[in-house]
């Protein structure tokens, strides 16, 4: 996985060990270098959605079932609800008693997860091939069994809310983070915490939790994606003798969420706070993903993230920490993955006697030029070939081909979205790249977070 | 009315046109001070609520419904509908076509009105008393018999687009106005505008009005508010025999709003602009409001507002205008009347050779003097008679009373509330004002705007 996500270590934890967001790079198709080369993808009658990517090279196999609701589909008022369930997926169910299934995994030798996005939600293990009949079952035990009853519910709860005080609130990192959320959506429920707001954690219920579970965790709402050493039929009969068991949910309510209006203002958002030793921005802008871009923008956009800030051979990183040396780290992220609007952002830190005014200044400086000069062909050439070639790599990892697919899919991508998207980069040209930057890295129509050693004057 | 109102011309002019906003000054009471002498509450079977102001001083009555339905209150995604509904009101019902009603009430000399807000939505018309009848038969009429036909609603929607386009998408001050409220409510719906975001607008329909209607306008959500020259009595048969005829609504919703989380962050908000002759800022905090304060915070926070920056004799005006010269505007606000919490404000327009920026010193110098140094109790008592006064003047016009009832009643208060309010306002004690003070204008926890003159430089 490239280095592309927040650049807020207490932030990416969370997220990492919780959750791939959309915060991560746009997996959308390490596979496709190889290529959809023995990828097959069908659909069960309940609806269920699955994904079979045959990978011989060891003998074992990832599985993971995605549901296709994350945060963003929470109910208003009722934030926390998805990552709350991710929990109590674990609790047991009419068949199985709370931990039985984890036992089981550590016992073959396995490894287990879960994660909760803005998006989706999935769950995962990676064990031998000839324990999938048996992760199956389960899985699809607990996706319309789980026991929910309040002596589940509410230790897990303060279970979510000791989470959240350990990684957020005595995180400044954190806090800055979900206050500049909830400042660059003005109006889409991406301004909303996935872990949640403290406040309506604390009052989630089992009525609440009974409702959602019942609204969105069935097949019809579910991609099953099987990677490693296995054979499609095989996993097909597998799956139809558990999962198609299932029968289907209700119909499912749109995933319209309320979209962002258009902005016309320049946004600061600043924590300071004593525990902070070095200052450090982050600066976003409100752009397309690859589900709702057009023309190429999503693609261009990954480029522009690529040559603006990807890594040391990028322009930011070049200028501002090698050539300059007045910054200790500065770079860009586009988190393409995402069924709605996604940001843009990037962010520097000062080094040495460097102040954060320097490395903001030298930031917006280093935009301009690629606004006003463009990207010389071999540069963008040259981006390409690091770009795909660091998302290859993510293909021999099975996690990483299953996360693509997964939440490719879960965001309103296609198998054929992954296969063609290696062309779609190589197709940028620099008129493009050029194009979506002058388009929309418009600071007065952007966030920008700063985080401050010291508590701020004034009062 | 006093002056405490947002100073931004344009957004004042379309609330007050539209409609009294919670933004206007805690009405709360102008009565109190003649005292609820002769006001008369009571509740109709069908569970309207209706309050009698009687005031014979002119042959002229004031009748309005106020519905318990706000902008606040609106589906996520559907922003817009509340005010759009106020506009369709006039539409005409299965008895009275188009115009009818507005045509009567001309022909009989009278005026007639709407507003909309975040808590409630207002229909008003003032009459020579012999017309209390007819106006309560064409509102009872339009409570339930409204015609929604695509013919009516889709010309409508044009109506309320090019509303907005005239008087938020043309005026700088406006959008500000609209992202500083996206901005400092992170999670309320008060951060969402009342006449609503375009692109959601554009898509109201029949449906989405047609759900409106039966779910909110109904006389278990509204009060009835007659002020003039009327006996109790009487209005109490004519009321039972109009509105009383019909039938109760369905269970209302309960009006718990997405409530605002803990915040830590200062925030800025920045529009710069062409059209923008002389800079300004305004500076918001999440405060209290009369129906969540407790401890009498909300009368100490309209005393602040009224020591800080109520009018002439303020200490903003005082200090910024008079004194140093260096302001031609500054003030306080403080919207009290609000379902939920609300905000306090202060501001500042320079003069001369003064910069923003030394204006938005002043004013929070002041801030810190007062929480510094507290309010000696002349001044505290002086700064009470002329808040009490300038209140007590509303209670001279029947509207001003009538809508004191309707919003007091709509946003969570009682009758008793609006009686009590001069007496609570006459015992805060100077160290009351000094805490609300210390304790809520934190500009670590504050949202500026700043209207600008020039376009930003940057990119």
């Amino acid at each position: 996985m490239t280095e592309r996500t927040s650049r807020f270590p207490v932030l990416r934890a969370c997220l990492l060990s919780l959750a791939f967001t959309s915060a991560t790079p746009s997996f959308a198709a390490a596979a496709g270098a190889v290529q959809a080369a023995g990828v097959v993808d069908f659909r069960l009658e309940n609806g269920m959605e699955v994904v079979v990517i045959p990978d011989r090279r060891a003998p074992i196999v990832t599985h993971m079932v995605w549901y296709k609701v994350g945060s963003a589909d929470e109910p208003p008022g009722k934030s926390g609800i998805a990552h709350f369930f991710e929990h109590l997926m674990f609790k047991g169910t009419n068949n199985h008693p709370p931990g039985e299934f984890g036992q089981k995994v550590a016992e073959i030798g396995g490894s287990e997860n879960a994660f909760t996005s803005f998006d989706y939600t999935a769950y995962y293990q990676t064990v031998p091939p000839e324990a999938l009949a048996t992760m199956m079952a389960y899985e699809a035990d607990r996706m319309r069994n789980l026991v929910l009853s309040d002596d589940v519910i509410g230790p897990e709860r303060d279970v979510i809310l000791e989470e959240r005080r350990m990684r957020i609130e005595n995180s400044p990192d954190a806090l800055l983070d979900e206050e500049v959320a909830a400042t660059l959506y003005q109006n889409h429920p991406y301004r909303v915490p996935v872990i949640g707001w403290m406040h309506e954690m604390e009052q989630l219920n089992r009525i609440d939790a009974t409702a959602f579970y019942d609204r969105f965790y069935a097949p019809n709402n579910a991609i099953l994606v099987v990677a490693g050493d296995v054979d499609p039929l095989e996993v097909r009969t597998l799956a139809e003798t558990t999962y198609g068991a299932l029968a289907a949910g209700p119909a499912l309510p749109s995933r319209a969420r309320p979209q962002e209006p258009e902005q016309n203002t320049k946004r600061t958002v600043e924590l300071a706070d004593p525990r902070v030793t070095v200052p450090s921005f982050q600066s976003y802008w409100i752009v397309p993903s690859y589900t709702t871009a057009r023309d190429g923008e999503a693609e261009a956009l990954d480029l522009l993230s690529e040559i603006l800030g990807g890594g040391l051979r990028s322009r930011l990183y070049k200028k501002l920490v090698v050539d300059k040396g007045i910054a200790s780290s500065a770079g860009a992220t586009y988190s393409g993955t995402s069924l709605d609007e996604t940001s843009f952002s990037v962010y520097g830190v000062p080094r040495g006697d460097a102040t954060l005014e320097d490395v903001e200044k030298a930031v917006v400086e280093e935009i301009a030029a690629l606004v006003r000069d463009g990207v010389p062909v071999a540069e963008l050439e040259k981006a390409k070939t690091r770009f795909l070639r660091s998302v290859i790599f993510a293909r021999d990892s099975q996690a990483g081909m299953a996360n693509i697919y997964g939440s490719t899919l879960a965001t309103g991508g296609t198998v054929a979205d992954i296969a063609e998207w290696p062309d779609r980069i190589r197709s940028v040209t620099p008129a493009q790249v050029r194009a979506v930057a002058a388009k929309y890295l418009d600071l007065r129509r952007s966030v920008t977070g700063y985080l401050l050693p010291q508590p701020a004057t004034g009062n």
